[in-house]
Protein backbone atom coordinates (compact mmCIF):
# COMPACT_ATOMS: atom_id res chain seq x y z
CA UNK A 1 0.00 0.00 0.00
CA UNK A 2 1.10 3.86 -0.54
CA UNK A 3 -0.02 7.04 1.35
CA UNK A 4 -1.53 9.75 0.12
CA UNK A 5 -1.82 13.39 1.04
CA UNK A 6 -3.70 16.28 -0.47
CA UNK A 7 -4.29 19.67 0.49
CA UNK A 8 -6.96 22.45 -0.97
CA UNK A 9 -6.65 25.41 0.64
CA UNK A 10 -8.36 29.36 0.07
CA UNK A 11 -4.67 31.08 0.50
CA UNK A 12 -0.93 30.00 -0.78
CA UNK A 13 -0.09 27.47 2.45
CA UNK A 14 2.73 25.66 2.94
CA UNK A 15 2.15 21.40 3.73
CA UNK A 16 5.57 21.37 5.76
CA UNK A 17 3.73 20.08 8.59
CA UNK A 18 1.23 17.38 7.08
CA UNK A 19 4.26 16.51 5.04
CA UNK A 20 6.78 16.25 7.61
CA UNK A 21 4.12 13.33 8.99
CA UNK A 22 4.15 11.31 5.84
CA UNK A 23 7.73 11.36 4.90
CA UNK A 24 8.93 9.61 8.12
CA UNK A 25 5.97 6.80 6.96
CA UNK A 26 8.73 6.30 3.80
CA UNK A 27 11.02 3.83 5.35
CA UNK A 28 11.03 5.12 8.90
CA UNK A 29 7.76 4.64 10.81
CA UNK A 30 6.11 2.88 7.59
CA UNK A 31 7.42 1.10 4.82
CA UNK A 32 6.49 2.84 1.68
CA UNK A 33 10.74 2.88 0.74
CA UNK A 34 9.60 2.83 -2.93
CA UNK A 35 9.89 6.35 -3.40
CA UNK A 36 7.91 9.80 -3.43
CA UNK A 37 6.26 12.78 -5.50
CA UNK A 38 5.11 15.90 -4.50
CA UNK A 39 2.98 18.21 -6.68
CA UNK A 40 2.82 21.97 -6.19
CA UNK A 41 0.45 24.40 -7.96
CA UNK A 42 0.84 27.40 -8.83
CA UNK A 43 -1.91 28.97 -11.20
CA UNK A 44 -2.23 26.43 -14.14
CA UNK A 45 1.31 24.94 -13.71
CA UNK A 46 2.59 22.59 -10.94
CA UNK A 47 6.13 21.89 -9.84
CA UNK A 48 6.59 18.73 -8.99
CA UNK A 49 9.15 16.71 -6.83
CA UNK A 50 9.87 13.37 -7.40
CA UNK A 51 12.46 10.62 -6.24
CA UNK A 52 12.89 7.17 -6.73
CA UNK A 53 14.82 7.40 -2.87
CA UNK A 54 13.03 6.21 0.21
CA UNK A 55 11.23 9.39 1.49
CA UNK A 56 12.51 9.25 5.07
CA UNK A 57 16.26 10.13 3.68
CA UNK A 58 15.64 11.80 0.80
CA UNK A 59 17.71 15.28 0.68
CA UNK A 60 14.93 16.75 -2.07
CA UNK A 61 11.82 15.34 0.73
CA UNK A 62 14.30 17.24 3.02
CA UNK A 63 14.24 20.22 1.30
CA UNK A 64 10.77 20.03 0.60
CA UNK A 65 9.90 19.45 4.12
CA UNK A 66 12.16 22.90 5.39
CA UNK A 67 11.41 24.94 2.30
CA UNK A 68 7.87 26.34 2.55
CA UNK A 69 6.59 26.58 -1.11
CA UNK A 70 3.17 27.84 -0.59
CA UNK A 71 0.61 26.77 -2.91
CA UNK A 72 -3.01 26.56 -3.03
CA UNK A 73 -3.53 22.71 -3.99
CA UNK A 74 -0.96 19.93 -3.05
CA UNK A 75 -0.79 16.31 -3.97
CA UNK A 76 1.66 13.74 -3.00
CA UNK A 77 2.67 10.09 -2.76
CA UNK A 78 4.78 7.73 -0.75
CA UNK A 79 5.30 4.11 -2.68
CA UNK A 80 5.47 1.04 -1.93
CA UNK A 81 5.90 -0.89 -4.88
CA UNK A 82 3.31 -3.74 -5.58
CA UNK A 83 2.99 -3.30 -9.56
CA UNK A 84 6.19 -1.98 -11.32
CA UNK A 85 9.47 -1.23 -10.67
CA UNK A 86 11.36 1.30 -8.36
CA UNK A 87 12.13 3.79 -10.71
CA UNK A 88 11.37 7.96 -11.52
CA UNK A 89 8.79 6.37 -14.61
CA UNK A 90 6.76 4.63 -11.80
CA UNK A 91 6.95 7.35 -9.17
CA UNK A 92 3.76 9.38 -8.24
CA UNK A 93 1.99 11.94 -8.57
CA UNK A 94 2.04 11.56 -12.29
CA UNK A 95 0.79 14.46 -14.91
CA UNK A 96 -0.08 15.50 -18.34
CA UNK A 97 -1.39 18.74 -19.82
CA UNK A 98 -4.85 18.95 -20.79
CA UNK A 99 -7.07 21.98 -21.53
CA UNK A 100 -3.82 24.35 -20.95
CA UNK A 101 -3.74 23.17 -17.55
CA UNK A 102 -1.46 20.22 -15.64
CA UNK A 103 -3.59 17.28 -14.25
CA UNK A 104 -1.70 15.89 -11.35
CA UNK A 105 -2.98 12.13 -10.21
CA UNK A 106 -2.21 10.08 -7.65
CA UNK A 107 -3.27 6.40 -6.67
CA UNK A 108 -2.90 4.09 -4.05
CA UNK A 109 -3.94 0.49 -4.10
CA UNK A 110 -4.46 -2.74 -6.76
CA UNK A 111 -5.86 -2.83 -10.08
CA UNK A 112 -6.18 -5.71 -11.52
CA UNK A 113 -6.03 -6.38 -15.74
CA UNK A 114 -5.10 -2.58 -15.95
CA UNK A 115 -3.30 -3.39 -19.09
CA UNK A 116 -6.41 -3.97 -21.24
CA UNK A 117 -7.61 -0.10 -20.05
CA UNK A 118 -7.64 1.12 -23.82
CA UNK A 119 -5.70 4.04 -24.24
CA UNK A 120 -6.45 7.04 -26.15
CA UNK A 121 -3.21 9.87 -26.76
CA UNK A 122 -1.88 9.95 -23.74
CA UNK A 123 0.47 7.14 -23.24
CA UNK A 124 2.27 5.72 -19.86
CA UNK A 125 6.61 6.48 -19.19
CA UNK A 126 6.25 3.43 -16.93
CA UNK A 127 4.93 0.10 -16.02
CA UNK A 128 2.14 0.89 -13.32
CA UNK A 129 -1.50 -0.04 -12.86
CA UNK A 130 -1.53 3.57 -11.59
CA UNK A 131 -0.16 5.63 -14.53
CA UNK A 132 -2.13 3.64 -17.43
CA UNK A 133 -5.24 3.96 -15.27
CA UNK A 134 -4.40 8.23 -15.34
CA UNK A 135 -3.84 7.62 -19.20
CA UNK A 136 -7.39 5.53 -19.58
CA UNK A 137 -9.07 8.49 -17.55
CA UNK A 138 -7.24 11.11 -19.99
CA UNK A 139 -8.54 9.08 -22.78
CA UNK A 140 -12.38 8.89 -21.25
CA UNK A 141 -11.80 12.58 -20.81
CA UNK A 142 -10.77 13.42 -24.60
CA UNK A 143 -13.84 11.19 -25.67
CA UNK A 144 -16.25 13.40 -23.90
CA UNK A 145 -14.84 16.74 -24.22
CA UNK A 146 -12.13 16.93 -26.76
CA UNK A 147 -9.85 20.33 -26.90
CA UNK A 148 -13.11 22.07 -24.45
CA UNK A 149 -12.15 22.06 -20.77
CA UNK A 150 -15.32 20.47 -18.57
CA UNK A 151 -16.55 22.39 -15.66
CA UNK A 152 -15.34 21.24 -12.11
CA UNK A 153 -19.19 19.79 -11.59
CA UNK A 154 -19.04 18.19 -14.87
CA UNK A 155 -15.84 16.94 -14.09
CA UNK A 156 -16.65 15.57 -11.04
CA UNK A 157 -19.30 13.64 -12.38
CA UNK A 158 -18.05 12.01 -15.25
CA UNK A 159 -14.82 10.76 -12.72
CA UNK A 160 -17.31 9.13 -10.43
CA UNK A 161 -18.55 6.50 -13.01
CA UNK A 162 -14.84 6.40 -14.10
CA UNK A 163 -13.58 5.71 -11.22
CA UNK A 164 -16.22 3.25 -10.15
CA UNK A 165 -15.34 1.19 -13.22
CA UNK A 166 -11.65 0.90 -12.33
CA UNK A 167 -12.52 0.67 -8.10
CA UNK A 168 -14.37 -3.06 -10.33
CA UNK A 169 -10.37 -4.12 -10.79
CA UNK A 170 -9.45 -3.51 -7.19
CA UNK A 171 -8.25 -1.04 -5.19
CA UNK A 172 -8.73 2.76 -5.74
CA UNK A 173 -8.10 5.65 -3.51
CA UNK A 174 -7.20 8.14 -5.80
CA UNK A 175 -6.47 12.25 -5.29
CA UNK A 176 -6.48 14.09 -8.78
CA UNK A 177 -6.58 17.95 -9.54
CA UNK A 178 -6.50 20.12 -12.49
CA UNK A 179 -5.18 23.10 -10.76
CA UNK A 180 -8.95 23.85 -9.98
CA UNK A 181 -10.04 22.04 -7.81
CA UNK A 182 -8.90 18.86 -5.73
CA UNK A 183 -10.93 15.80 -6.89
CA UNK A 184 -10.34 12.45 -4.35
CA UNK A 185 -11.89 8.98 -4.27
CA UNK A 186 -11.49 6.25 -2.13
CA UNK A 187 -12.84 2.19 -1.75
CA UNK A 188 -10.95 1.82 1.34
CA UNK A 189 -8.99 4.77 3.25
CA UNK A 190 -8.67 8.22 2.64
CA UNK A 191 -9.89 10.70 5.50
CA UNK A 192 -9.83 14.86 5.52
CA UNK A 193 -9.79 17.17 7.75
CA UNK A 194 -10.87 21.02 7.60
CA UNK A 195 -8.73 23.44 9.38
CA UNK A 196 -10.57 27.22 10.07
CA UNK A 197 -10.60 29.78 13.09
CA UNK A 198 -10.57 29.52 15.41
CA UNK A 199 -7.46 27.36 14.88
CA UNK A 200 -5.91 25.02 17.89
CA UNK A 201 -2.45 22.94 18.43
CA UNK A 202 -1.95 19.68 16.92
CA UNK A 203 0.52 17.04 17.06
CA UNK A 204 2.03 14.70 14.23
CA UNK A 205 1.22 10.80 14.64
CA UNK A 206 4.47 10.00 13.00
CA UNK A 207 6.83 12.72 14.80
CA UNK A 208 7.57 14.00 17.78
CA UNK A 209 6.33 17.48 16.28
CA UNK A 210 3.57 20.04 17.65
CA UNK A 211 2.29 23.15 15.25
CA UNK A 212 0.51 25.82 16.56
CA UNK A 213 -1.53 26.44 13.83
CA UNK A 214 -3.02 30.04 15.90
CA UNK A 215 0.64 31.27 14.86
CA UNK A 216 0.30 29.91 11.49
CA UNK A 217 -2.77 31.37 10.48
CA UNK A 218 -4.92 34.81 9.72
CA UNK A 219 -8.68 34.09 10.90
CA UNK A 220 -9.92 33.72 7.06
CA UNK A 221 -8.20 30.85 6.05
CA UNK A 222 -9.33 27.71 5.41
CA UNK A 223 -7.13 24.79 4.80
CA UNK A 224 -8.05 20.93 3.97
CA UNK A 225 -5.92 17.96 4.03
CA UNK A 226 -6.66 15.14 2.64
CA UNK A 227 -4.93 11.95 3.79
CA UNK A 228 -4.24 7.91 3.70
CA UNK A 229 -4.66 7.56 6.97
CA UNK A 230 -5.30 10.83 9.75
CA UNK A 231 -1.80 12.39 10.58
CA UNK A 232 -2.17 14.19 13.82
CA UNK A 233 -4.09 13.55 17.12
CA UNK A 234 -7.11 15.61 18.64
CA UNK A 235 -8.13 16.84 15.41
CA UNK A 236 -11.54 15.60 13.95
CA UNK A 237 -10.36 13.82 10.62
CA UNK A 238 -13.43 12.32 8.47
CA UNK A 239 -13.50 9.50 6.75
CA UNK A 240 -14.45 9.61 2.76
CA UNK A 241 -17.38 7.78 2.08
CA UNK A 242 -16.70 5.25 -0.57
CA UNK A 243 -17.24 5.23 -4.13
CA UNK A 244 -17.93 9.16 -4.05
CA UNK A 245 -15.92 11.88 -6.01
CA UNK A 246 -15.58 14.49 -3.25
CA UNK A 247 -14.50 17.91 -4.72
CA UNK A 248 -12.65 20.68 -2.98
CA UNK A 249 -11.68 23.82 -3.71
CA UNK A 250 -10.17 26.58 -2.20
CA UNK A 251 -10.16 24.33 1.21
CA UNK A 252 -13.88 24.16 1.26
CA UNK A 253 -15.93 21.01 0.20
CA UNK A 254 -18.14 21.50 -2.59
CA UNK A 255 -19.63 18.31 -3.70
CA UNK A 256 -20.89 15.25 -2.42
CA UNK B 1 17.84 37.10 -23.03
CA UNK B 2 18.49 33.80 -21.43
CA UNK B 3 21.03 31.53 -20.96
CA UNK B 4 20.70 27.52 -21.69
CA UNK B 5 22.52 24.45 -20.65
CA UNK B 6 21.93 21.07 -21.50
CA UNK B 7 24.55 17.59 -21.33
CA UNK B 8 24.39 14.41 -22.94
CA UNK B 9 26.83 11.37 -21.04
CA UNK B 10 26.92 8.04 -21.87
CA UNK B 11 27.21 7.33 -17.93
CA UNK B 12 24.87 9.02 -15.60
CA UNK B 13 26.95 12.04 -14.60
CA UNK B 14 26.06 15.23 -12.18
CA UNK B 15 25.81 18.83 -13.78
CA UNK B 16 26.88 19.85 -10.02
CA UNK B 17 29.61 21.90 -11.85
CA UNK B 18 28.11 23.82 -14.42
CA UNK B 19 25.06 24.34 -13.08
CA UNK B 20 26.84 25.98 -10.61
CA UNK B 21 28.52 28.19 -12.92
CA UNK B 22 25.06 29.27 -14.93
CA UNK B 23 23.05 29.67 -11.45
CA UNK B 24 25.47 32.76 -11.06
CA UNK B 25 24.01 34.45 -14.14
CA UNK B 26 20.62 33.83 -12.45
CA UNK B 27 21.32 37.41 -10.75
CA UNK B 28 24.34 37.26 -9.80
CA UNK B 29 27.00 37.76 -12.50
CA UNK B 30 24.05 37.96 -15.10
CA UNK B 31 20.80 39.68 -15.47
CA UNK B 32 18.77 36.53 -15.53
CA UNK B 33 16.28 36.69 -12.44
CA UNK B 34 13.16 35.82 -13.78
CA UNK B 35 13.47 32.14 -12.66
CA UNK B 36 15.12 29.13 -13.68
CA UNK B 37 14.53 25.20 -14.45
CA UNK B 38 16.13 22.24 -14.82
CA UNK B 39 14.97 18.62 -16.15
CA UNK B 40 17.18 15.38 -15.52
CA UNK B 41 15.89 12.72 -17.96
CA UNK B 42 16.24 8.89 -16.20
CA UNK B 43 14.49 6.25 -18.33
CA UNK B 44 11.72 7.75 -20.44
CA UNK B 45 10.59 10.08 -17.57
CA UNK B 46 12.42 13.15 -16.53
CA UNK B 47 13.01 14.87 -12.96
CA UNK B 48 11.85 18.38 -13.15
CA UNK B 49 12.80 21.61 -11.05
CA UNK B 50 11.28 24.66 -11.95
CA UNK B 51 11.68 27.81 -9.58
CA UNK B 52 9.86 31.36 -10.66
CA UNK B 53 12.82 33.04 -8.00
CA UNK B 54 15.99 33.74 -9.39
CA UNK B 55 18.94 31.03 -9.33
CA UNK B 56 21.33 32.85 -7.58
CA UNK B 57 19.12 32.60 -4.41
CA UNK B 58 17.05 29.98 -4.58
CA UNK B 59 16.87 27.16 -2.31
CA UNK B 60 16.16 24.74 -4.80
CA UNK B 61 18.58 25.61 -7.29
CA UNK B 62 20.78 25.59 -3.83
CA UNK B 63 20.20 21.79 -3.68
CA UNK B 64 20.82 21.32 -7.21
CA UNK B 65 24.07 22.52 -7.24
CA UNK B 66 24.55 20.33 -3.98
CA UNK B 67 22.61 16.91 -4.08
CA UNK B 68 24.35 15.13 -7.03
CA UNK B 69 21.38 14.09 -9.42
CA UNK B 70 23.49 11.65 -11.92
CA UNK B 71 21.48 11.93 -15.25
CA UNK B 72 22.38 11.02 -18.91
CA UNK B 73 20.09 13.97 -20.62
CA UNK B 74 20.20 17.38 -18.61
CA UNK B 75 18.21 20.44 -19.89
CA UNK B 76 18.40 23.27 -18.15
CA UNK B 77 17.32 27.21 -18.32
CA UNK B 78 17.55 30.53 -16.67
CA UNK B 79 14.86 33.27 -17.58
CA UNK B 80 15.75 37.14 -18.23
CA UNK B 81 11.46 37.27 -18.93
CA UNK B 82 10.95 39.21 -22.81
CA UNK B 83 7.76 38.01 -23.26
CA UNK B 84 5.32 36.76 -21.05
CA UNK B 85 5.59 37.16 -17.05
CA UNK B 86 7.14 36.30 -14.14
CA UNK B 87 5.42 32.56 -13.03
CA UNK B 88 6.28 28.99 -12.83
CA UNK B 89 3.60 28.41 -16.22
CA UNK B 90 6.79 30.85 -17.49
CA UNK B 91 9.40 28.61 -16.18
CA UNK B 92 11.42 26.67 -18.92
CA UNK B 93 11.63 24.16 -19.50
CA UNK B 94 8.32 23.23 -20.44
CA UNK B 95 7.70 19.26 -20.67
CA UNK B 96 5.08 17.26 -22.63
CA UNK B 97 4.60 13.42 -22.79
CA UNK B 98 4.33 12.11 -25.73
CA UNK B 99 4.67 8.58 -27.46
CA UNK B 100 5.42 7.37 -23.76
CA UNK B 101 8.30 9.21 -23.53
CA UNK B 102 9.33 12.84 -21.69
CA UNK B 103 9.97 15.62 -24.23
CA UNK B 104 11.60 18.71 -22.54
CA UNK B 105 12.25 22.16 -24.58
CA UNK B 106 13.82 25.11 -23.32
CA UNK B 107 14.56 28.33 -25.88
CA UNK B 108 16.17 31.53 -25.63
CA UNK B 109 15.13 34.27 -28.06
CA UNK B 110 12.11 36.26 -29.09
CA UNK B 111 9.56 34.62 -31.49
CA UNK B 112 7.89 37.52 -33.24
CA UNK B 113 3.91 36.90 -33.87
CA UNK B 114 4.37 33.49 -31.67
CA UNK B 115 0.51 33.72 -31.59
CA UNK B 116 0.03 33.10 -35.05
CA UNK B 117 1.72 29.39 -34.80
CA UNK B 118 -1.44 26.89 -34.78
CA UNK B 119 -1.92 24.48 -32.18
CA UNK B 120 -3.02 20.55 -31.75
CA UNK B 121 -3.47 19.10 -28.62
CA UNK B 122 -1.16 20.28 -26.52
CA UNK B 123 -2.05 23.91 -25.06
CA UNK B 124 0.37 26.42 -23.68
CA UNK B 125 0.13 26.80 -19.77
CA UNK B 126 1.33 29.89 -19.57
CA UNK B 127 1.72 32.86 -21.80
CA UNK B 128 4.98 32.49 -23.32
CA UNK B 129 6.05 32.64 -27.23
CA UNK B 130 8.04 29.98 -26.07
CA UNK B 131 6.01 27.33 -25.08
CA UNK B 132 3.55 28.22 -27.67
CA UNK B 133 6.71 27.14 -30.14
CA UNK B 134 7.27 23.82 -28.48
CA UNK B 135 3.07 23.17 -28.55
CA UNK B 136 3.44 24.16 -32.67
CA UNK B 137 6.59 21.32 -32.86
CA UNK B 138 4.34 19.18 -31.22
CA UNK B 139 1.14 19.45 -33.37
CA UNK B 140 3.85 19.22 -35.95
CA UNK B 141 5.10 15.88 -34.89
CA UNK B 142 1.76 14.86 -34.36
CA UNK B 143 0.65 15.39 -37.76
CA UNK B 144 3.51 13.82 -39.09
CA UNK B 145 3.88 10.54 -36.91
CA UNK B 146 0.55 10.26 -35.01
CA UNK B 147 1.22 7.81 -32.23
CA UNK B 148 4.26 6.20 -34.20
CA UNK B 149 7.55 7.54 -32.24
CA UNK B 150 10.02 8.88 -35.11
CA UNK B 151 13.41 7.46 -34.86
CA UNK B 152 16.11 10.23 -33.71
CA UNK B 153 17.19 11.13 -37.56
CA UNK B 154 13.96 11.13 -38.53
CA UNK B 155 12.89 13.94 -35.86
CA UNK B 156 16.31 15.49 -36.04
CA UNK B 157 16.04 16.34 -39.99
CA UNK B 158 12.08 17.51 -39.38
CA UNK B 159 12.85 19.46 -36.39
CA UNK B 160 15.42 21.44 -38.51
CA UNK B 161 12.72 22.35 -40.92
CA UNK B 162 10.43 23.51 -38.12
CA UNK B 163 12.66 25.25 -36.26
CA UNK B 164 14.55 27.26 -39.35
CA UNK B 165 10.41 28.27 -39.79
CA UNK B 166 10.63 29.24 -36.16
CA UNK B 167 13.51 31.13 -36.95
CA UNK B 168 12.00 33.18 -39.01
CA UNK B 169 10.11 34.75 -36.46
CA UNK B 170 13.63 35.92 -34.66
CA UNK B 171 15.80 34.67 -32.06
CA UNK B 172 15.88 30.83 -31.77
CA UNK B 173 18.38 29.18 -29.61
CA UNK B 174 16.82 25.80 -28.39
CA UNK B 175 17.74 22.68 -26.43
CA UNK B 176 14.82 19.74 -26.68
CA UNK B 177 15.19 15.81 -25.51
CA UNK B 178 12.95 12.91 -26.23
CA UNK B 179 15.25 10.71 -23.47
CA UNK B 180 16.92 9.74 -26.09
CA UNK B 181 18.66 11.95 -27.59
CA UNK B 182 19.69 15.73 -27.48
CA UNK B 183 18.59 18.02 -29.95
CA UNK B 184 20.27 21.40 -30.18
CA UNK B 185 19.80 24.28 -32.36
CA UNK B 186 20.75 28.08 -32.44
CA UNK B 187 20.66 31.00 -34.69
CA UNK B 188 22.33 33.39 -32.44
CA UNK B 189 24.58 31.46 -29.85
CA UNK B 190 25.12 28.25 -28.35
CA UNK B 191 28.35 26.18 -27.62
CA UNK B 192 29.43 22.77 -26.62
CA UNK B 193 32.17 20.79 -25.35
CA UNK B 194 32.97 17.25 -25.15
CA UNK B 195 34.98 15.73 -22.34
CA UNK B 196 36.72 12.41 -22.38
CA UNK B 197 39.73 10.72 -21.73
CA UNK B 198 42.57 12.51 -20.98
CA UNK B 199 40.73 14.09 -18.43
CA UNK B 200 42.03 17.88 -17.27
CA UNK B 201 41.19 20.69 -14.84
CA UNK B 202 38.26 23.18 -15.41
CA UNK B 203 37.69 26.28 -14.03
CA UNK B 204 34.18 28.33 -13.60
CA UNK B 205 34.74 31.86 -15.70
CA UNK B 206 31.23 32.93 -13.30
CA UNK B 207 32.41 31.54 -10.13
CA UNK B 208 36.03 30.45 -8.28
CA UNK B 209 35.42 26.70 -8.52
CA UNK B 210 38.23 24.50 -10.14
CA UNK B 211 37.34 20.79 -10.83
CA UNK B 212 39.68 17.85 -11.62
CA UNK B 213 37.93 16.03 -14.30
CA UNK B 214 40.18 13.27 -13.59
CA UNK B 215 39.21 12.31 -10.47
CA UNK B 216 35.62 12.28 -11.20
CA UNK B 217 35.63 10.64 -14.03
CA UNK B 218 36.51 7.27 -15.51
CA UNK B 219 38.90 6.71 -18.60
CA UNK B 220 35.64 5.60 -20.64
CA UNK B 221 33.52 8.48 -19.90
CA UNK B 222 32.22 11.06 -22.78
CA UNK B 223 30.37 13.99 -21.23
CA UNK B 224 29.37 16.85 -23.64
CA UNK B 225 28.02 20.46 -22.23
CA UNK B 226 26.23 22.93 -24.47
CA UNK B 227 25.70 26.50 -23.10
CA UNK B 228 24.27 29.62 -24.51
CA UNK B 229 28.55 31.25 -23.47
CA UNK B 230 31.60 28.65 -22.55
CA UNK B 231 31.34 28.76 -19.03
CA UNK B 232 34.94 27.44 -18.23
CA UNK B 233 37.93 29.15 -19.26
CA UNK B 234 40.85 26.68 -21.13
CA UNK B 235 38.75 24.18 -22.72
CA UNK B 236 37.98 24.10 -26.48
CA UNK B 237 34.13 24.87 -26.54
CA UNK B 238 33.02 25.10 -30.25
CA UNK B 239 30.30 26.82 -31.10
CA UNK B 240 27.26 25.52 -33.21
CA UNK B 241 26.92 25.95 -36.55
CA UNK B 242 23.78 28.57 -36.97
CA UNK B 243 20.40 26.72 -38.46
CA UNK B 244 21.58 23.61 -38.33
CA UNK B 245 19.83 20.42 -35.66
CA UNK B 246 22.70 18.71 -33.68
CA UNK B 247 22.09 15.64 -32.07
CA UNK B 248 23.45 14.13 -29.22
CA UNK B 249 23.57 10.99 -27.93
CA UNK B 250 25.94 9.17 -25.06
CA UNK B 251 27.50 12.33 -24.99
CA UNK B 252 28.70 11.93 -28.51
CA UNK B 253 27.97 14.35 -31.53
CA UNK B 254 25.58 12.14 -34.21
CA UNK B 255 24.66 14.91 -36.08
CA UNK B 256 25.72 16.56 -38.42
Amino acid sequence: MCELLGMSANVPTDICFSFTGLMRRGGDTGPHRDGWGIAFYEGRACRAFHDPAPSATSPIADLIHRYPIRSEVVISHIRQATHGRVSLENTHPFVRERWGRALCFAHNGKLKGARALPLGRARPLGDTDSERAFCWLLARAEERWGERAPSVPALARALEGWLRALAARGTCNVLLSDSRALYAFCTTSLWYLTRRAPFSEASLLDADLRVDFREETTPSDVVTILATRPLTEGEPWVPLAPRVVYVFERGERLRP
